[in-house]
Formats: structure tokens, C-alpha cells, sequence
């Protein structure tokens, strides 16, 4: 099960002059698909869209994007959905061109395919000693510039640490490679804040919504790793996972707690 | 005149799920041909070797590269030789597979034609507001994740200025957006340390071998903008332009100076 679409026409091929390849110069959105359906289809775009405003460049008309999404899902029921956006193809160069035509990759892809023990008994995390370097301008769009984390996931092979955090250069918590991280202590969630490095997660942002509704104190602060080990409970989020409780991190064990235990089931039923 | 090989075959069309787009995950050199000749071929191909090693990565045997190097320069005098390697295709994930195969672009695009009185008189350069992220585990490598330099190149547009400075988010100056920078004080020969960030250009490495057989006295160190202009001569390097001499920092005035002099005739006469 393998769909793509690139600039509407089903190829899996694009320019080597595209600027995406050239220089990571653009975003991308990755959505699970259930039942035939991207979820939170409205909140990927308008971070897409944030994010090419951010970057300077014209995003592509957001029903142009939903029909090509349509198309690579019809027929299938799960997956993923990953949309990439470059600046397009110009000239060489880091110059971006004055008026850039975007380029648009649509595909479906298969699911992950983690185990669901993952999702109901919670994970083993280790910490990555590959560091995210701190840049305001970049920090929390999901563009294309990704080794940082791609060297974090080449650190460890052993399929049963399901995860590795990342800390910036200064030493304080960001992220997972693929996820965002939450810790729960004295019944207050905590989560990063990104205004250094880190990718700003729509289920980051859905569950920040839910604790509010469900009256559990939140807040986005700094977390070193002490702090995480500190806590009482802790868990992992992004769009294909949902929610993984975390149940060791490093030699620190950790229970399937009761926040946990209410977030993950409130996003279970959050509207999609 | 455009002449590009994909894993070398003459197309420009690479697979979207290449992880060079995904993720930025790989490298490139630029390489100006002269008299049909990539110059400096050694040197590039030595530090294409270094990074892909860095990165963990598979780097296509030389032989390769050097025969679809001379695939695309046949029958041209001139232009740019451009090499892109990356971590070839896989599935989705940051995690890189095992047993990566790389994918090559080796393509020959056209000089890009900046004025000679560039380097014949000088240029005017500019301080850019885009900082660079700093990360020890990326630094000196010329790979694909390039969007702080599409941001700090984006910020300009006057034809008058030939180049942007950029600063670490500590604020020394690393390079230009697109060269590395030199700064002549007192008689000494200085130019940023790239332990935190930047890439260390191949004529960058030139250059100060060029200066150890002149007795020059040069030293890699940390510079701040207020540094360069208290300096007597200053100049830009990088493979497509030589050496620049710059003859305006924001309103500071530098004249051509000797060691600029010497150095850029060295560098004309040097071997390729």
C-alpha cells in the first residue's frame, strides 16, 4: 500500500533541482489515516500554512492539498498521510526565487506498525546523546531539516527502547526524535517549551487542549532529564502513536498513572 | 547548459521518498569547472569521504563520482559542478536503514555569473539577523539541511550587496551565507573556528595552506563583528568565487590589501 502524488500527477518522482532536496528548504505534515479519514486534517494544515508563512514562502491552496489527500486514501482505510512542501525548483543558489512555485508531495504510506503494547503498557526511553541545536527561527516548524534526528535514531538498535530523547546544546529537554514528551508531577502536566529548538506537535497541541478541558494544571516550562525522573508519570505523543506512557526512562521506572490514564482516553475520543 | 545523472542515468528525476528530501539526510560540494576540469577534485572528494563517515553513511566509491563527473563536464568549458549525496531511499523514519545504497546527483549547471569587479575590486557585505544554530555533532560538514541560510539569504535583495554574515546564536561570526570569511589584523591572517557550526570550506583549507608556505601567520579563533571591523583587510572565500575582497562591512571601509593580494594571487596559481 504505497500512494504518491507529486505536484498532482501519480509519480513518485521530483526534481534533483527541487529546493527541498537542495537545501531542506521546506515543511512536511505526517497525519494517521482511519477510516479512509486524515485526523485533525484542519489543525496540519493551519500549521502548514503557519509555517510557510514563517518561511517566506506562498503555501499551496489547502483544498488543492485535500483533493490529492483524498485521492492517495480512497480505497484504503488506515496509514499514514505525509504531505511534504518545498519552495520548488529554481536556479542554484540559497537564494529563494521571488515568486516560487511550491511543490507538493502527497503520499500514503504504510502504518508504522508498533506493537499495541507500545499504546496500552507504555514504553522503555533512553536519552540520545546527539543534541538539538538552538535556533529561534527554526524552532518548532516541522521543515525538512531533519540529521539531528536522524542521528538520534541511529544511536540504538535494541527494539525494545521504543524511543530516545533529545536534550538541546544548553543540556534541557526538547523532545523525542519522533515525539513530543510530557511529564506529570504533583498532579501538573509539564511539557517542554520550544522556543529554542523542537517541533511544536499537533497531539502536543490537542492534549494541552484536553487538560484544560479536563481541569488538569498545565504548563510548558524547562525540564532537564532529573526532572523528567522526578516525575510521577510521564508519556510520548505524536500523530500516528496517540499517546505511549512512558514506563521506564534510562533505570527509572515509572507506573501507567492516572493523568496518563485520562489524556490517552480523552484523545481516543477527541474529535478528529 | 544543464547536464544532470541520477544515480547515473541522465535524468533529473530522483524518488520523493529519497531521504535527502525527507529529511536533508546527506551531502553535497560545489565545485567550479574550469577548462572542463572540476578544480580541486581531491580535496572535494576527501571531504564528501570525511562527512559521509561522520553521518554514518555508505560514500559512493570515487571512481564513480569522478567518471560521472566527467559524464556531465564533456564537451563544457565552464559552470559549476554540483555532487549531492544521500542515504538513498527507505521507508519512513527517521531510523536509517542498515544497509543504506546512497543515491548520487551529479549535475553541471551554469557559472553563476557574478560581476568581475567582485573580485577584481571588492564587495559590500552585510550583516544578516538569521543566526546559526549551534551543534558540535554537524559542524564543518557541507550537508543538505541548508534553511538557515535560505532565511539569512532571503533577508536582502539589493544587487550592491554581494554577501550576508551570519552569527552563531552567541554571536560570533561564523561565515557568509555562502563563503567562509577572513580578516587580516596587524599582519595575522584570522578566520572563525567551526567547532559549533559552519561549513569548513575546501578553499578555505586552501587558503590557509597557502598562508603557512607564504609565512603568513593565521589562526582559526573566535571573531565578533566588532573584531572584523577593526581589522585592516578582510575577504570571502568559497570554491565558485576564489577569494573576494571585501571592501565595505555594514559602514565600515576596508581597502585591498596586500595579504589579500598575495593570497588571492596563490590561490589563482595554485594547483587544482
Amino acid at each position: 500500500m504505497q500512494q504518491i502524488l507529486v505536484n498532482g500527477k501519480a509519480t513518485d518522482s521530483l526534481s534533483a533541482l527541487d529546493r527541498g532536496l537542495q537545501y531542506g528548504d521546506g515543511l512536511f505534515e505526517t497525519l494517521r489515516v482511519s477510516g479512509g479519514t486524515p485526523r485533525h486534517w484542519e489543525r496540519h494544515m493551519a500549521r502548514l500554512t503557519r509555517g510557510c508563512r514563517r518561511l517566506g514562502m506562498p503555501s499551496p491552496p489547502v483544498e488543492q492539498l485535500a483533493a490529492e489527500a483524498r485521492q492517495v486514501c480512497e480505497g484504503g482505510q488506515g496509514g499514514v498521510l505525509k504531505i511534504i512542501v518545498t519552495r520548488g525548483s529554481a536556479g542554484r543558489g540559497y537564494r529563494p526565487p521571488e515568486a516560487p512555485t511550491p511543490s507538493r508531495i502527497v503520499a500514503r504510506l504504510p502504518a508504522p506498525g508498533y506493537p499495541a503494547s507500545f499504546g496500552q503498557d507504555g514504553v522503555a526511553v533512553r536519552v540520545c546523546d546527539t543534541r538539538l541545536g538552538m535556533n529561534p527561527a527554526l524552532a518548532g516548524l516541522k521543515h525538512l531539516n531533519r540529521l539531528e534526528q536522524v542521528l538520534a535514531r541511529a544511536e540504538w538498535q535494541a527494539p525494545d527502547i521504543a524511543e530516545g530523547l533529545m536534550c538541546d546544546t544548553q543540556g534541557r529537554v526538547v523532545e523525542g526524535t519522533m515525539s513530543n514528551v510530557f511529564a506529570v508531577r504533583d498532579g501538573h502536566l509539564l511539557t517542554p517549551e520550544l522556543s529554542q529548538c523542537g517541533v511544536a506537535g499537533i497531539t502536543r497541541e490537542v492534549v494541552l487542549e484536553l487538560a484544560a478541558r479536563l481541569a488538569i494544571p498545565a504548563r510548558e516550562c524547562s525540564l532537564e532529564i532529573e526532572d523528567l525522573m522526578q516525575s510521577q508519570e510521564m508519556f510520548l505523543t505524536n500523530s500516528l502513536i496517540g499517546i505511549w506512557p512512558v514506563r521506564r526512562l534510562v533505570d527509572c521506572s515509572f507506573a501507567l498513572g492516572p493523568v496518563t490514564r485520562r489524556l490517552a482516553s480523552a484523545l481516543e475520543h477527541a474529535h478528529a
